[in-house]
């Protein structure tokens, strides 16, 4: 018999005996490994909070209770003991599960979940909330050490120390972020897990004072000399000293001993900090071995671990022609926040450690930091998440822009992404990177317009440069150079323009409004900021109509600009249609089930076309 | 006769005897006083770092080390002592002297500032592109107790802690950031203040475990259980515990002890935090009394310390209406990253305690924090500076808008800010803004709109709001209401289209236009997202001309999302021309010159519409 069949709620699991519990975490573990292989997903981060999160649904009623989860990679538990075992094979595609918390999914998410570091400052709002209006329930944010690193969790900290709410905050600490830790936080994590338990501590140092003969003196001095030795021996917490209670190091796998710290955390009238260690990956042996590799990853044969190869991705073209510009200049540096292998700078890191800064998940900090190292003469490059570096805006537009610095952004997942959901799309950048003053925003097609282009940025630009690439393999499309502009498909009907990969989109709805009689010009735009709309203009002033087709968000996207762009000239054509991503809340599917949901696939763009000109 | 006058450039700072420096400390006082008083400008902060100001130049070359000022309110001192004193009259005024370091005025700036907490992110940056490059110099940057509450500080505590880099941090602690310092670091940094120096505690420790009978046993006890007691005793400092160098706390009125600090720090071949004891606004009666007062000051008199009142701006106004809505709705709380008087929230902090936060420095957190509060019931409203709310932009995204949160933001000192020039300017939410999914933005244009929108954005909109206004009193224009759209002069040769108080200025052109025979209709856009162009659209099909004039950033400026509004729709006018700040980089002076100089005061609004028009 299947013990998961018999978990419907999280009811279910506090009526279970505690000796089944084992059998329960056995049978979560084998469920997620036999589904994430068929799916694909975040694994690792799961099966490690496996025990961590039964023993939450053991003390804490997540249909009242708020439970936010950081980043939120790690709720598939949560998920299969609230009710959505049955929709689990439908993960991460459109109309399915999503693979991150979501309050529209189950009234047992509370909040949004994506991006890093935030779950504390939320939790805290939530806790401040229900006291002022006299509502009644515990806030648990659960979040990893990875995500400490991070300088809202810590904004958050401070201030949820300061504000005396009762607040739970799990740190759910495996010894790595996605790529290993990072600075001090992670220096400092580990010595405490060294450290035997401070009310252990404290008995034996009491007992010596009593036992050697100048114990007294001892501890008068400590009294005389105030706060410092009996703060230092007794509340030497980084945590303490920001005013939260803090109890651990616990065994994140010892369900017993979990229940008992949160069912005492639950009685806390202020806030406390719980440090649980789990191991990432914990009970698949492949993950445990590697757990890096399983942290999110496409699917892959249980018996075996084999993880199907991607192929070249632009993420591997952009790390593998870096780490040829680092051979030839010794000024090119590298910076990722604790994004080494996704954004492809394994290589780079291996061949030129001293050039290579991880700097963990702190964008905003490496944008800074970049802008000093251009600032002594170095060229440095940032590779980031598109939607990660939306945390970087303002030191783009401070310390980057406003004194002209020459920092190159490789933004990697621009544009739609597949199977994350709302809180990963790169659908902002094209927007917020054109509002960086003297920015220059480049948009390869292709594998080879990305080498040419990168080369470009980091050898002849100056100032501050943006790439922009999708995630995953380029299309049909295979063009080469860094050109602002070039007009890829000749025709007189209707002109439309695009950039990126879009542009196969593009020249295949030119192909299919070619069998319906109707000839298309495609304009490739390499460069999105400043814009070149040289082409556009002559394209227009012979068709007369244009489509500008993107996969960004639509308030402020590149085709209201190029539109702005012609009617100022005095080239308005006579009919616009901007297909785009529209407002920018796009759910998790397939990159073809996305761009048909938007209209901006091959046969929407055609459909466009053939409006436009009047059929 | 006067010291200054033998200061031309910091080599005659060094050539000074130790006894005359007080006698310069004193005149650079005196000297900021009287010039502040007749310019305006940062005082109190300024007074606090005389003596550690001077003591840098007495032990660094600032035309080689990299001296790099956070936030750079506190650069006056600096400016007086690298050869820029008789320029100091011009002091935020166009063409003048800037009032925060700024690299193209002079080689002793090293980098810009006017945002908190980079400071460490940039100087570690530079660190490592020195020592990449074999170059040799120091790198000092020197960073209030206020901007640490920031997050960006931390992440690059950790990175510096951890990267092993020479270089200097100097922590000026005056014990409170613009509004008196908030959270754990501030208490922290108090505890440290009262404790013995470590140097001093390590003596006084050993010499007593030599005399005390148990001393060898305690010391073996305190090895045996590794890093606790000793690790505890001597390093129980955050900043340790982070892996810098920690020394301090000392007085940063003393010269001799702040010059001997710096000497040990300069030889260092690891990264060290110095900390620094200062008194805000020290030796002018009024500035020590009530520094926060003197923090950003307009003229005032020096024997009196008598401030020009402002009169009622829109930050006076925004603040008497919250206060009312907070005590007709249980719901509405407030928040500030730091600013509570800048942004009108005095009194709201006095008569609501309990509904206000002051979360420090931090802006993103601020944001996250009142998603939370939203998400659990209540009606946050953040009020921040523009330039400031764009450390929330991913935040705003993430936290508020994927979750569709009522949170409301004012958005203070929006379009162009006098006086602290590139780095304070509020150009760039018009854009940002409008990119976040599903924000409303509105734009009152005169107190009583104000109020209405305010009232209208707590207690009628849902999901997210934000309203934005300037720095400053009202113009001419003094309706009220909260109109998405609305015609505010008829006429019938050219539209312009405004919002917010640029409104004042189009209906100065239109009156200009009419004494040169041209009839200017002028449309205000009381909301630019989402953005309602029926009133634009029948006023273009009358006067076939479109100009918006706004003093935002041009690229995704409303202007060019109204021009592909209406291509969109089939109605583009004849011509158009947009007038906005341009790039956005637009340096200090007044708002009258900032206008000239951006092209949008009402001559050259004038002057575009006669062009428009054929004349």
């Amino acid at each position: 018999m299947d013990i998961l069949n018999e978990i419907n709620s999280p009811a279910d699991v506090k009526r279970l005996d505690e000796k089944q519990l084992p059998e329960l975490c056995a049978r979560l573990r084998s469920y997620l490994v036999a589904n994430v292989a068929k799916t694909g997903g975040h694994l690792a981060s799961n099966l490690g909070v496996v025990e961590l999160t039964v023993a939450i649904h053991r003390v804490f009623d997540t249909a009242r209770d708020r439970l936010v989860f950081d980043v939120g990679h790690q709720c598939y538990v949560h998920k299969l003991l609230t009710g959505r075992r049955e929709r689990f094979a439908t993960l991460r595609s459109l109309n399915g599960l999503a693979g991150f918390p979501k309050p529209s999914e189950s009234r047992h998410d509370a909040f949004t979940a994506g991006h890093a570091s935030n779950s504390i400052s939320v939790g805290l709002g939530m806790a401040r909330a229900r006291t002022l209006s006299g509502q009644n329930f515990s806030v648990i944010s659960v979040i990893g050490d990875g995500a400490l690193t991070g300088g809202l969790a810590y904004e958050a900290l401070e201030d949820a120390g300061e504000s005396g709410e009762p607040f739970i905050i799990i740190l759910n600490d495996n010894g790595m972020s996605i790529n290993g830790n990072v600075g001090g936080i992670a220096k400092y994590l580990s010595r405490q897990r060294l450290k035997p338990s401070y009310a252990a501590f404290k008995r034996r140092y009491r007992r010596l004072l009593e036992i050697v003969p100048g114990g007294r003196k001892i501890y008068r001095f400590t009294h005389g000399v105030k706060s410092a030795v009996k703060e230092a021996l007794l509340h030497c917490s980084m945590f303490e000293e920001m005013g939260l209670q803090y109890f651990g190091p616990i065994n994140g796998h010892d369900i017993t001993r979990l229940v008992e710290a949160f069912e005492w955390a639950k009685g806390l009238t202020e806030p406390v900090l719980i440090h649980v260690i789990t191991q990432k990956g914990r009970g698949y042996a492949y993950s445990e071995r590697t757990p890096d590799k399983y942290h999110g990853v496409p699917p892959f044969d249980e018996a075996s671990g084999l993880i199907c190869g991607p192929g070249d991705t632009f993420s591997s073209v952009f790390g593998g022609e870096l780490v040829d510009l680092a051979r030839e200049d010794a000024r090119v540096c590298a910076i990722t926040a604790s994004m080494t292998e996704g954004v492809g700078l394994t290589e780079f890191a291996a061949r030129y450690p001293e050039r290579f800064f991880d700097v963990g998940i702190a964008e905003g900090h490496a944008a800074s930091m970049a802008a000093g190292l251009a600032s002594a003469g170095l060229v440095p490059v940032f590779a980031v998440y598109s939607t990660f570096l939306q945390r970087s805006y303002d030191m783009l537009l401070h310390d980057i822009c406003i004194p002209e610095l020459h920092v190159v952004l490789c933004v990697d997942r621009a544009g739609l992404v597949a199977g994350d959901g709302e809180t990963h799309q790169g659908v902002f950048d094209a927007a917020f990177l054109a509002t960086a003053p003297g920015m220059t925003v480049l948009c390869p097609a292709s594998f080879g317009e990305l080498r040419d282009m990168l080369r470009y940025a980091v050898s002849e630009l100056d100032g501050p440069v943006a790439i922009r690439y999708p995630r995953g393999p380029q299309g049909a499309y295979g063009g080469a150079g860094a050109d602002a502009s070039r007009i890829v498909r000749e025709g007189g009907d209707v002109t439309i323009a695009t950039y990126g990969v879009m542009v196969n989109i593009a020249l295949d709805a030119a192909e299919m409004l070619r069998g319906e009689g109707v000839s298309a010009e495609v304009v490739k735009l390499g460069r999105i900021n400043p814009l070149d709309c040289g082409d556009i203009i002559s394209s227009v002033s012979k068709t007369g109509r244009l489509l500008v087709l993107e996969d960004s968000a639509s308030p402020c996207c590149v085709g209201e600009r190029i539109t702005a762009s012609l009617a100022v000239a005095g080239r308005a054509p006579e009919s616009v249609t901007l297909l785009n991503a529209g407002g920018g809340s796009v759910p998790c599917g397939s990159l073809d089930e996305l761009r048909a949901l938007c209209g901006i696939d091959a046969a929407s763009a055609a459909s466009a076309a053939l409006t436009a000109v009047g059929r």
